[in-house]
C-alpha cells in the first residue's frame, strides 16, 4: 500500500538467474513476451546515447523539488539494483546528479529510472552510470519532506513493486513483476528465436502478407485493390 | 479522396531524375525553394543521429495501435520509395520495428516517415534504415482494422500524395508534389548558389544589414538606435 | 524597460575576468552558486551533442516568424558575446541558420540561445557554432516587423539583461546578472571544491545519510523503517 | 495546389440543400457517417460554451503573428460560409477579434475555425459569433506577409478544400468534401435512426454485448471470465 | 496482476456506508485525508461544468482506438459503481458516447473516468451522466482487441483496484482503496471540521502566519524582512 | 534583483487613479495600448467562467510543492492588490485553496494569478474570488522552503515588478509597469474610441481592405486574384 514516511528494508527481489536471463533481451522483446504490458510512458528517455540497464527495483516516492528520499534509498540498494523514482506530482527538477550517482554506483546500483529531471549529464556519461528521466534539468532540490522507499509506486504510468525487474534501453523502459521474471525470460527467448527465422524470410523479399497469411483476413475485412 | 479499406496499386511517382536532383539539397533549402511550404511539423524527428532520406512516397493511413496496413504497403514499395505513414488519430505506439524494416529494405525502400512511434531503434541504426517518427516506443500493435494505402494523407500536418518526393534530414521533413519536383530542384540549386556567395561575405564580417540592404527599411519602419 | 523598435548600442558587459572565471564551471554548479536561481526552462536544448558556451548577452526580442532583428543584433555583437533571442510569443520557426551563424561567428559571438527554432543544424555542427533552442525547424522566416535589441528580455521564463553572463551546457542554460558575476564565480569554485571532497566519500561507499547528517532530521520528521 | 500570395475568387460550394441537411446532425454522427474520417485534431475547441456552426469553407492560409489574409478572406465570404484559417506553422497569437467578427458577420459568415489564437472572447459570446480555436490569446498580430485565400489548407491535421462543409460543435470539428455532402447527410440520417432504436434498448438495461452480438466473437478472441 | 483478456466477475467493493460517508467531501479534502496520496493527474477533467461523482470502481483496460471492453464492463456494473477506464497507451479517441452512457446509467453506474476521449458531450450533459476524461473527441473506435475488466489498472498515473472508491469533482479525481474508505472518511470529517474553524479566523483578517505559528520557523529558516 | 528568503515590505504601487482608469479596459485592449507587450503566456486561464480582476501586484516566488510564501505574502497585501505567484520551476500542485482565498479576501485582495495549480474551485466561485492559474489540481503542498515576496518575478514568461498593474479577463493576463499605468490607460482609451468608429463601419459591411487601405500594399506585395 502507498504510504508516506516509510522505508521497507526487506523486499523480495527477482532471482539473479531470472535477471540474468532477462538481461539478454531488449525492452521491445520483453514487452511483447509479457503480453504487451509493463511499459512506462515513452517520455522517459536515456540521458545519454547508449544508456541501458537491467536490474531489480528499489522504489522511491519523491516529493516535488525534494530529493531527500534518494539518499534514504541509497542505503537500501543491493548490488544489481535499479533505483526507480516516482514523484507525487509532475515535476522536472534536477533530483539527481553526479554525487548521488557516485553513491549509487558505489553501492552496486545498475542505474536510475526517474519520473523527474536529472543533471550533471556529462559526468554521468563519463561515469557510464545510466539514467532514464523525463527531463534534463539543472534545477536544484531541497531535503525537507518525507516520501517513501520500497513501497509500490506508479512511475510514468507503470506500476512498479520493489524487487521487480526493470529493463531499459533506447526503446524505453519495461517492468517485469518479480514472480513472472522467469516465465517472461522464457517467452522472450521463444519470441526472439521465432523472429530470427522470420528476419531471413523478410530479408529475402518475402512479404509479411504471406509470412503471416494476411491476405485472406484482409480480403474478409473488405480490403479492395484498385489498379 | 480519403477512403478507408483501399489500396491503390498504380501511382504516379516523381521522375528518377527529379528525385536525384532533389537529393542533392537539404530540407531547409528545398522548403525555401518551394516558397516556404511543404514542411511537416517539427515533432517528427530522426530516431538515430545522421538519419536522412530522399525518395518517392508510398502513403499509408494507419489506425491507432494497428500496423496491419504497413504490411499491405510493403507490397506496393518500389525501389527508391519512402513509406509515409499517417494515422487517423494521435498515437505513439510502436507501429514499426526491425522486421518491417528488413522487409521494406528488401523491397528497396529508402526509409520511413511515421506520425506515430517506432521501436527496435538500435537495430534500425545498425541496419542503417532511416526512420523519422514522433516517438520511440516499444508498445506493440495489432493487425485488426483496415486503413488504406496510396491515398492522399495528412502526416504531421502536411499533405502527402502518393508519388510525391519526401526529403528528410536533421532539419525536418519536406514534401514536394511530384509535378513540381523538377522546378523545385532548379530553384533549390539557384538558392544554394546564391547562398554560397553570401556565406563568404558573412564570413568576412560583412553584415546582413548591408548585404540585404536592410538599413533603409529598418529606418522607415521606425527603428531607433540609442547610445 | 521593454519597448519595441529600439536598439541599445551601449551596454554594460560583465568583465572578461568574471566571464573567464565562470566559464570554468557547469550550469548546474553555477545555478546552485546563485542560490538556485537564474535557470531557463529545460525545454531549451542544444541542437547538437556537446554544444556549450559562456559569454555576455546581447539580447534580442523577435516577432513570431520574423528574424529581422537577428541581423540588427549581429552588428551589436562584440567578441565574446552570446546572442539571447526571446520572442513576443511562443513560436518554433527556424529563425536562425548557417548564414547568420557565419555572420555571428565572424563578429566573435560564442553562440546563440533562442526561444524559437533553428535550422541548418548539420552545418552548425560542422562550424562548431553552438545553438540552444526550443526546436529544430526548417520553417523560414520573414523580415517585416520590428522587435528590439539589447533591452531586458524574458527568454524561456528567465530574465536576461544585456551584458549578463550566459552559460549553456548539456544540463541547460543559466543567466548570471553582470553585477553578480564575480561573486557567483567565487561561490561556484567553493561549491565545486566542496563537492570534490564529498565525491571521494560517496565513491568509498559512505552514504549521504551520514555525510549530510540526515538521520536525525529524518527521524524527527517521522520516517519509519520497517523490516 | 498550395501556393502563397493567391486568392481564388471562384470556388465550388456544397449545395445549400446539402449544407442544410448536414446541419441537422452532430459532429460525431457525421464523422461516423463519413467512415470515420474528416476530423480535426481535438485541440481545436469552442471559445465559449454552446458555440456551434455548419457552413461552407472559405479557406485562409495565415503566416505566424499576421492576420492580413483574414481581411482578404472577408471579401470572399458569401452568406452561409465558415472561414477556416490554417497557419504555415504552429502559432497561438490572437489573429481574430471582435472587429473581424463584426466584419465576417456582416458578410453573412456562420463562424470561424482557426488553428491559432482568438481574442475578445467576451464580445464574441455577446455577438453570438462562434469561433473554434487552438487558444485564447490577447497577443496582437501584424499585417505584413502574404498567405493565400481559397487554396486547399491543412487545418489541425485535416485537409480542407474551399467549398467543403464544415460542422463544429462541442465534440469537435469535421470536414465533409463538397462532393460527398449529400451522401454523407443521408448516411448520417440512417445512422441516427439506427441509434434511436438502440438507445431505447440500452435504456431498458439491455447490454451492448447482446445488442451487438458480441459474446461469440469475444469468446473466439479468448476472453475468459473469472469468478 | 495485470493480464489481458480476463474479466473478474467478483470484486470486493467498499461498503455502501463508507461510500456514502466519503460522498460528503470534496476531492481536495479526501486527498489530504489520505495523506496526500491517491490523485489522478490533473489532465483528467470533467466534460461539462458541474459534473461530479462518488462510487466504487469497476476497472477496464482498453486498447487504443478500441472500446470493446467498455461493453464487457457494462455487464459487471452494479448500482453505485463508477467505471474507471485506463488504456494500454496514450490515446484520445472518443471511446465513449451517449449510447454507452445510456447503458451504464441503466445499470446504475454513477459515471465514468477515462484516460482517453469522450464524445456526445451535449447529450451526456442533458442526461446528467458525469464523465471525466483527458479529451473531448468525436473520433470513433473499433471493437477488435481484448483488454480486461476488473484488474488493477493505472489510470492517469493513479493505481485503481476494482472496488476502490473513486471521487471526482471540479478539483480532480481521487482514489481511495476500499480497505481504507472508512478511515479516510473519518479523517476527512476531522479535517473539514478543523478547516471550518480556521475559515472564520481567516475571514476576520487573522493571518496564516499567526494561525499556523509560522513566524518562528520562517525566521529560523532565515527569512529577512526589508523595509 | 531576484534573491530567495526576502520580503520587501515597501513597494511602489501604481496610483489608485491609474488602476481605476485601466480597470475600464479589457486585456486585449491594454496589451495593444502597451505596444503589444506585457502578456503572460496563454496557458494561464481563469479557474471559473467570468473571473476577472484589476489591481496592483504583490509578487511571490514559490518553491515547487510549497505554498509557505503565500502565507507570508498575505500579510503584505493592501486593499486593491492582486497576488502574482511565480514558481522557481514548472509545477502544477494545488498551492492555493479556499482558506488562503478567505485570507486574501479579508485583506482586500482582488484576486490571484499563479503559474501553478489551484484547488477548491467550487468554493472560490461561490466566494467570487477570481484566480487565474495553469492548472486545477487538488495536490496539497508543504510549508518547508523559503521563496520571496515582492521581488521581481517572471510569471508565465512575463516580468512582474511589485506594484505593477495586473489585469486579467477571459482573454488572458497583462502586466502594466506602474510607471506607465497612466500613459497606457490613456492609450487604451484612444484605441477603444478608435475601434468604436470602426465597428460601425464593419457592421455595415465595409471591408477591412478598404477601412485600412490595404488594397495597394497587398498588390505591391504581389497578391494575385484568380477567378
Amino acid at each position: 500500500m502507498q504510504e508516506l514516511g516509510v522505508v521497507h528494508r526487506t523486499i523480495t527481489r527477482a532471482s539473479e538467474a531470472d535477471v540474468e536471463a532477462l538481461s539478454a533481451f531488449g525492452v521491445s522483446t520483453i514487452h511483447e513476451a509479457m503480453g504487451r504490458l509493463g511499459l512506462m510512458r515513452p517520455y522517459i528517455r536515456p540521458v545519454y546515447p547508449g544508456a541501458s540497464m537491467c536490474g531489480t527495483a528499489v522504489t522511491v516516492l519523491l516529493q516535488p523539488g525534494d530529493n531527500w528520499m534518494l539518499h534514504v534509498a541509497a542505503e537500501q540498494v543491493h548490488p544489481g539494483d535499479v533505483v526507480v523514482a516516482a514523484c507525487t506530482t509532475e515535476n522536472e527538477d534536477g533530483f539527481f546528479g553526479d554525487l548521488l550517482a557516485t553513491s549509487l554506483k558505489a553501492r552496486g546500483a545498475k542505474g536510475l529510472i526517474i519520473d523527474g529531471g536529472c543533471r550533471d549529464v556529462a559526468t554521468l556519461q563519463e561515469m557510464n552510470f545510466p539514467v532514464f528521466s523525463r527531463a534534463i534539468n539543472s534545477k536544484g532540490t531541497v531535503k525537507a519532506t518525507l516520501g517513501s522507499v520500497n513501497i509500490p509506486v506508479v512511475c510514468a504510468n507503470a506500476l512498479v513493486n520493489p524487487g521487480d525487474v526493470v529493463i531499459a534501453d533506447v526503446d524505453g523502459v519495461v517492468v517485469v513483476p518479480a514472480a513472472r521474471a522467469g516465465e517472461v525470460a522464457t517467452a522472450a527467448k521463444k519470441r526472439e528465436d521465432n523472429e530470427t527465422g522470420k528476419r531471413d524470410r523478410f530479408a529475402s523479399g518475402e512479404l509479411g502478407l504471406d509470412i503471416y497469411n494476411m491476405r485472406a483476413p484482409l480480403e474478409a475485412a473488405g480490403l479492395r485493390y484498385i489498379d
